[in-house]
């Protein structure tokens, strides 16, 4: 058994990592810390968690946190270096915060008002290199581990595989997608309120503002083994939770629908946590949703000479907090998928 | 470790217990089979069961359903009873229809149109009756069990405790509760299309028409000690699943907020899948989405002399495939919430 | 030509009326103010009402309000007094809050905590009394208006009819209620985020706790010419507008369906904004979605002895802003319906 | 005065048409014919038409459609033809169908079953050829007009300023849009039910694959001066009305954001039913939501490269019926926006 402790377990990304180690076999919660809501009792902030409904939040600090095999750190961005510095090295810290997620020092300054905090690896195990290698590799025993935000894995898991392989053009990449509310937290706004949201789709962070924007071009990159230029426009759908990207390339020279079918199928086909649909069908938030499963399409409409890959994932679990989870089970040396549902919630 | 088969998996009660059964620490899934589905891999009816996508439906009958220690029957009501004479009395089959439940076979004749099939141990463990004893007595052991329905969990756990204590008076028990969509099931009908129920309620079965309404005083009845009678109206809410009940009684001569606090409390203490919230708190669907977790709470409005009780409840989990693993375990003698999960999956 | 101020605009109610204003043929929209919002243009605040876009809200004064032929007062409750009282006696004042819809002085302060400002006419024109006269007798000719609320309008004219014939007991009403999320305006709590009300039930103020309860008692009391009780238990559901009220009541002794159908027809059979529904049909909200129509249906339960009424009403519509436009036209005498629309946005 | 008629009136899209000319002030609403439903009172088929509740819907027949001044069709593509074969040219025709939009049998024979029936003067009065004029010199008297699809009304109003002025370049256009899902109309279809749809995202005919697309690249090919090749993804959103289109284009050679925001202020300044939003302000379908106009944005993104343009309309009202209406009042020489809602029903 491995103890944990969640930082930051008054957000949505933090209960949700909550949620899931409940069912973890081979995990003891330990801490809850949460800031603004420190003192409180879990009920009183994520009253979803029943089995923890008396368990009080303890404030965010290093002795808090300390004495744990695991800390997850769900924290706003910005938050995170300070208290990881602190924990000893031998502790595997999680950060499902943006701060180490960028190998780029301008890209992080050119969308982020704090300082830099470096990379750690990246806890996207599924996402293929132009080498073949995956992510993966890298998390295997690490005590430092960047979760991925929600749409990078969404995009960057949809259409990774035609980059990797060359089917795929790495320029002009155009990219939408939608997500439930939930993505942007527990924050208070009036543009979140669900009279505003309920039956009602807009989009935001459009042309190229939006900060997930320079991490999906990393993942791509990574993928084509080049530089990446991506169009990303994400939208606010009337739901929760999901996300649903739909990611356009331009079809490369020489390739096919045959050669691109077997670029996604070769990718995937060991991959437990992402599902490549059979043709014809098409992924559906609700078939993932609380799961940790991404489930991915793809096609080629030859007469315009581009790919379209979609990708469906809850942006809480797989997009966040289940991510976390799977990177620790790696991390550890578990079974990859111990403790996480694979089955969504529909209907 | 059990093998359990699924008759009706394709309809949502049946790929309910499915999406259970997966994460059952204990249970081996066996047959999953179907009527007019039959032969049809899984994900074309459950694309949600990412496990069992592959797996294909067998037909409904007796020799796919043989060999099995449990068996849960998942299907239209009028059906289960062809099926259950001719499995072995030492199989374990757990009826998620209404054929088994009413011990009335007047009531039963009024609200169905096959013949009554007899009354099975009652399947909702934690419905106290007036002399303190419990559902969850006849279930130990058990090899036929009828699983309640949705709206009578809801609105029995929610009073109960009142009446079985004397607090609440039997008569002129007023309900009203709303369900989400999946309620009704895989059907296809026009007034269930998303078009027309998003954003939209409106009640149905008004009058006492509903045939959870025997059901219901059936419970209420056995925790008062006496006949009760009510007035039960349900409605369509616009969200997938859930069910809140709103419950009113008269407060009895004598009982005041301190014994009807009590007589919740009592009954609840030890109950691991109902939480009775701490004054104050009221239950929310989405607190219990997919979990087996009935949330109850409980006031009185002493200026009009009723006693309000409101419970949450996902319909298909602990409204119905949850409610069927709970059974499976007591039945089996594994402890009750093996397998299930407990926390929901708000936001 | 009328000219019209709006105070409060920057709110659902406020912004409701002047989305109706824009449509009627004998009003032209004056000034629209506000409190925090005052300055701002009208598009970031109420985006849909495109052609008041560019209007600039004017801060909530009596000298912005001064020279207009009616003001609408959208305002907290509280507020309305100070403002109303300095407006001419020949202006049309149609206030929105609560402020002056309580006749019982101990009733206001039982349930707010501002000075009790007195009562005007009641703005409820079908509202039927015991001896068969209607609220709209009061509203000719009138200078100052109480707007109901929206539970009260949904409630007061389901079940009415029934008390004022008396074929139903004024004693022991009990009423659940669901409204949309916009009844509680534009306030940001978290509560009310998208992320939290989607897909989710809730009940609250249970118990008698709701400040609607004395005015549902007023006015269902006016129909019985006695004092009623009732237990009114609101509930929140997935939707942005949109109430649903379920009241029952017991027959009254020598009552039968025959004569409670009987009451309901005759109230309503000339009232041009409340449609009884054909027997076998049931309100649905969506289908009064920004209408002026709150449609109602009732059955008895012999079996039990209870009358169910239902009725669906728009909250922000018939339910405020709607009525309040319907008294104005009843004021200035106009006829009733004027500008406003008798047809539900459904699907 | 004029008289209309609507065929096909149990359909949402007639429904919707009903809706509107109830409020139009020089319409009165004649036959309301319907196929499988004739014979229906409107109540049970459209229950939120209250004024036309008890009007029968009678057969879709010449008899019944004879004598108004204006015929709508609103029927299944491919029934419009033999209908409007036998109405007198005086009368005015609109058509609601796909069958007289596409002006290439080719296209028309790539996505359809039935024979080609030829085009009809295209009713989106906006939309912007490459030579400044606009669709709407062509509506101007005429006697049989096909209404748009309702994506290509989003998607057509969104770009082709662009296109129209060269800041976009015609080839690679991508588009991604969502739709509620009236935009499938009543058909009863396992995928549409409520259970289904609420809280999932998910995209269809992928890859070229939807009906729409050669519309959409006739109008961008019109608006353009030379072919078009579109790149259309739809995807199913979790409201019941509704379309947000997100169209790319790569800005053309020379180009800037300043001529780009110029090209779209030029086009839509004096349009009534077409709103350019401030800079930064994007388009929302519930500001639109019932109304008849389409909200529109645009921004550059010059690091990719592309033109991202947003349009927002309500597919049954500006996407349909409101169209149809507002090209009434063109061909007959009415106010264009005469009887049309230009506010939206938020929230």
């Amino acid at each position: 058994m491995f103890t944990a402790a969640i930082a930051g377990a008054s957000g949505y990304a933090g209960a949700e990592i909550a949620r899931l180690l409940l069912r973890h076999p081979e995990v003891e919660i330990g801490a809850l810390t949460a800031s603004g809501n420190a003192g409180s009792p879990v009920r009183e902030v994520a009253p979803n968690l029943v089995p923890l409904a008396d368990r009080v939040l303890a404030p965010t600090t290093v002795e808090e946190l300390s004495g744990h095999d695991v800390v997850f750190l769900a924290l706003p961005h910005g938050h995170s270096a300070e208290i990881a510095a602190q924990l000893p090295e031998e502790t595997l810290v999680v950060d499902c915060g943006a701060d180490y997620r960028l190998e780029d020092e301008s890209a992080w300054t050119t969308f982020y008002d704090t300082p830099y905090a470096g990379a750690w690896p990246y806890g996207m195990p599924e996402l293929v290199r132009s080498d073949g290698s995956r992510a993966r590799d890298a998390l295997r025993g690490a005590r430092r581990i960047a979760v991925p935000g929600c749409y990078p894995t969404a995009v960057s898991l949809a259409m990774a595989p035609g980059l990797a392989v060359g089917v795929v053009a790495p320029e002009d990449l155009v990219i939408v997608a939608a997500s439930g509310t939930s993505g942007a937290g527990r924050s208070v706004k009036p543009h979140l309120l669900g009279s505003e949201v309920m039956g009602s789709m807009s989009p935001y962070g459009v042309g190229g503002a939006h900060r997930h924007t320079p991490e999906i071009e990393q993942n791509l990159g990574r993928a084509a083994g080049s530089a990446t230029t991506v169009s990303f426009t994400p939208t606010l759908a009337p739901m929760p939770r999901g996300i649903l990207a739909t990611a356009t390339g331009r079809l490369a020279d020489g390739a096919d629908p045959a050669t691109v079918r077997a670029a996604w199928e070769d990718t995937y086909a060991a991959e437990p946590c992402v599902r490549l649909l059979p043709e014809g069908s098409w992924p559906r938030t609700s078939d993932v949703l609380g799961s940790n499963v991404v489930e991915v399409q793809v096609t080629v409409d030859e007469r315009v000479g581009r790919v379209i890959a979609v990708a469906a994932v809850d942006n809480l679990t797989k997009g966040t907090g289940g991510a976390a989870v799977q990177c620790m089970n790696i991390a550890l040396g578990q079974d990859e998928t111990t403790g996480l549902p694979l089955a969504g919630l529909a209907p």
